[in-house]
């Protein structure tokens, strides 16, 4: 299997269109993905199984929840591969709880943990690929052209502006 | 076996000084329990048999847990008894991450999150005991003394307080 | 009377839309139970009475509430039995002020807290079944089939999702 | 009787620390005033029977308490009198938890909620003190001049400061 | 003059929607009042006369603000008579920025506040009433028959949805 | 005058110590400056007047105060030059209440706002004097070099805590 | 060069709206400004060269950002000359995060910070007008003008909203 | 070079204390690494070479800062490796600041953020490891045996805490 793969799941279908956003930019970079739908909380065995066979088929994990966000938690428990947490945003607290349940885990059991919501979907998938680029120097010089890209999309909307504004 | 079981656990042996106000009630009112130390993210094997393994055991789950505190939902995922959670202070948030960790929990696996600290470790106690009477009339006499006790206790104090105001 | 009975309250006839998710889970296990809008500020004459009966009349009170939401507290304070808050959202502080008036309660008088709003009006039915079950082994069984319930639509979502994404 | 009387109220003996602090003020003002200490949630029928007595017996109560900190809104749905709030800091939450609990109350029944801890305890004495001056003119006296006493004071420190700083 | 007078004054035009909430209220109880739009920060020079006036013109000010909501404040700390606050909703922070500018005075210069919004705008009223009513035996039998209908009210809306659940 | 002039101003004499730091920074400026401790609460008229005074006698103002921190908003509506607020370290809330009281000024009435306490007040001085070097070139000058001493002493310690480890 | 020069810089074309009120405030001042969008993290090449280059083309920047907010940071930490920040509110967490990301700066390098969205760059412009008018009478004058007109629009608001009430 | 390379710096050396806890996991790996101490603010320039240099040296970078804590967004935006953030404890906000200041990055550049403190630092040094164990099986199975170790403790200290309750 010649490319890495990333395993990306969530605990909920109401999650999708956010990690969406993650899917995009792994099938920008050409990376190849799994995506599950898997509840911590509601389907604890699915969450188990998948967790001690993540090592076997992952490089690894994305995992997206939200509230009581146990989810990235439970799968970081039981597998030796890197996990990153998005926290989903929450109607009542905007996602502040999901973000401290998933960031504040305690020592010895990492959770690599990004922005609430979108961004974070997007940053978690950019954090997947620079972790799996340490070892396919491909895929690291597209990570290199990506940023470049990022400062040249800034570039062009600051040409804009300035030429909206009369400033140029 | 004539008397109720509590199932306390909490995430770490820090735990075990607020913990031990629930022993302290349950002794008092006693209502036999036993104690562990699982990590839900530290010794996930452990949590799962402990949890797939409640219902056999007890009657009722205490569960404390501080930070990205987990234990209570893993355990509530796995079971169909009560579970009481008791979120842990923190030294940083206060123990607001422990709080919202455990609280805020998807429809369909509740935690029944008391306050945090020791507060919450005694009211805990107190829960399970109100639990268990439902089918046991003898501590629910004992719930409805204790409560009168409470209400003794404060009418003390407060004959102590006046005196020593000089309004009595 | 054969069946358990689930006293539920709420502090106003605006909580009735999030207090009726609790309504549905309890018709689904055919748990019966009572509905009262109660102020405990407006009419607290009215929520005295009530929690001083609630031991007549209920195995456990599901009381919904929001902002300075002391409704759950004051019926805690009067009877013995377990009494689960339903902490409403509001509108400037998405509930957690209603979530810090109901969970920070004094040792000695417990509110099972659950999460905000819909979840936590769902939860608080689960919760109430999950302690009558605890001398109701029909119940009980129910409770099983439902946690394996929420597991299988989990399942099922994860299929459908993986089908729209041609994964399978 | 020629004097007003304050009523004080607080949760626990533990709060005697910062509610002297109202007493003080009020000794200074000679305003007499009566304390007691009445859990909300430890002796509900106490704080019953003392906020349906309150009418008669004080013209403001004073109310300190914290956590879910009930006690204030308790008497203020019993009684048509004002009743002034006063949060008591918390270890975990700083008293942002009795803040929210105290000043969040619903249409009807409001609460008049001052600082977390000492500078709340003294200036619900001085509200009380202004409330009662509005048909009292010495003691409206009083307080003008009082207010400009805390003017000298602070002119005094600067003095000392400056002079210490060396720019006088 | 024979009627009490309040004096309601807020921070912007913007802030009328809510405080009209006050107005309703003291004219269902007949109490007059005076309405004001000055700015502690855009008009401080008017505000400063406002409050050195209040004490002649008024009985109680009721202010609403919000953000940096030093309203309140600023006329407490120039008039001798009892200041209520109502903080208003922001659209970033909920009002919790309103609420602790308003509530977290210095020892010395109490502002009484209530809750955010127009929950806190119809108490502002309430109190204002509550006090004036110390000397006003009339009115403070309305502010008795207000509560009763409160409490009234809360009744008719537990028959209503009652009667709509199949409850009575 | 050659020198430019400060004027410090803080709520309360316990804001000293943490205001100090700003007078130590202008002072290692050569920078010269005033202190007065004047309270906007306490002493409201003369708040009045050193703001109302304060265009002819300073170039910037640095207002220390803490809660609902007012200070610095009631010189900044009356005076033209800049008002740089320093948010005072508070018991409860960490000194949250004073930053959301000093920085969420309304439109027309900017509060140049600084960090929470010593860091703050640091920065207050060498932003004032940023402020003031705008037509002054030799105290640009030295604050150029003061920022490259900044920079040196982390490459000191950076040495240092280097050769410690033994990695030098 | 006759007019003082104001560098407008923000993280993301999505902020010009809210940027663009402190450009109307400027223009309405007629002091000339330059704006641009460079992302801090998108673009840090260009950030660190337009920070480098601030202090020649600029007398203040005003630098607005959300989130994890460090455009204003970076480039204080190149610059001499002062800089305003301006945090931007989020979706999530409503601004708070973007608050501190401002505000918290450490000793030895300052952001003036302002409120949370458009009243921040409304007064992120005031403020830089505040700090050029220092060596600019003529724009001074216009400052204690603005201020006037200020104070003089809540008069009319005032007046406004006293006819509409009926109370002139 | 056979082993990987890990790359810690911090922006001041009051956090060494904190980051010894990430090199002692990096000592018990036997994973060499690298320590600096580079403040994003203070010494900018440093941080700038330091990041754009980061690639070339190390696999991976863990950054730990406070407050407006942006030492790990700014050497995220300028490498293409992972960057792994830990927020720095603060006094007045509990590192909540920290926090948000790191994890609420823009989509783009991510930065994999810990637990606030102590946790962290050590959760820091396990991600890297995990990361790199990625082509490492040797390294993978140290983590393995580490997290077995991990649980082993707890199994221990239960063992020991029922022995002491008296339990076994």
């Amino acid at each position: 299997m010649a490319k890495k793969r990333i395993g990306i799941v969530m605990g909920s279908d109401s999650d999708l269109t956010i990690m969406k956003e993650a899917m995009n930019i792994l099938k920008e970079f050409d990376v190849d993905f799994d995506v599950n739908i898997i509840s911590a909380h509601r389907s604890p065995e699915r969450a188990h199984s998948y967790a001690t066979e993540a090592e076997e088929k992952y490089d690894v994990i994305i995992a997206g929840a939200g509230g009581a966000a146990h989810l990235a938690g439970v799968v970081a428990s039981l597998t030796p591969i890197p996990v990153i947490g998005v926290p989903m945003p929450t109607s009542g607290l905007g996602g502040l709880d999901s973000l401290l349940s998933m960031v504040q885990m305690p020592s010895g059991i990492p959770v690599s943990t990004m922005a609430i919501g979108k961004s974070g979907a997007m940053n978690a998938a950019i954090l997947a690929i620079q972790i799996v680029s340490l070892s396919d120097p491909k895929i690291r010089q597209k990570m290199v052209l990506y940023k470049k890209k990022l400062s040249d999309d800034v570039a062009k909307k600051d040409k804009e502006a300035r030429t909206e504004l009369g400033l140029l």
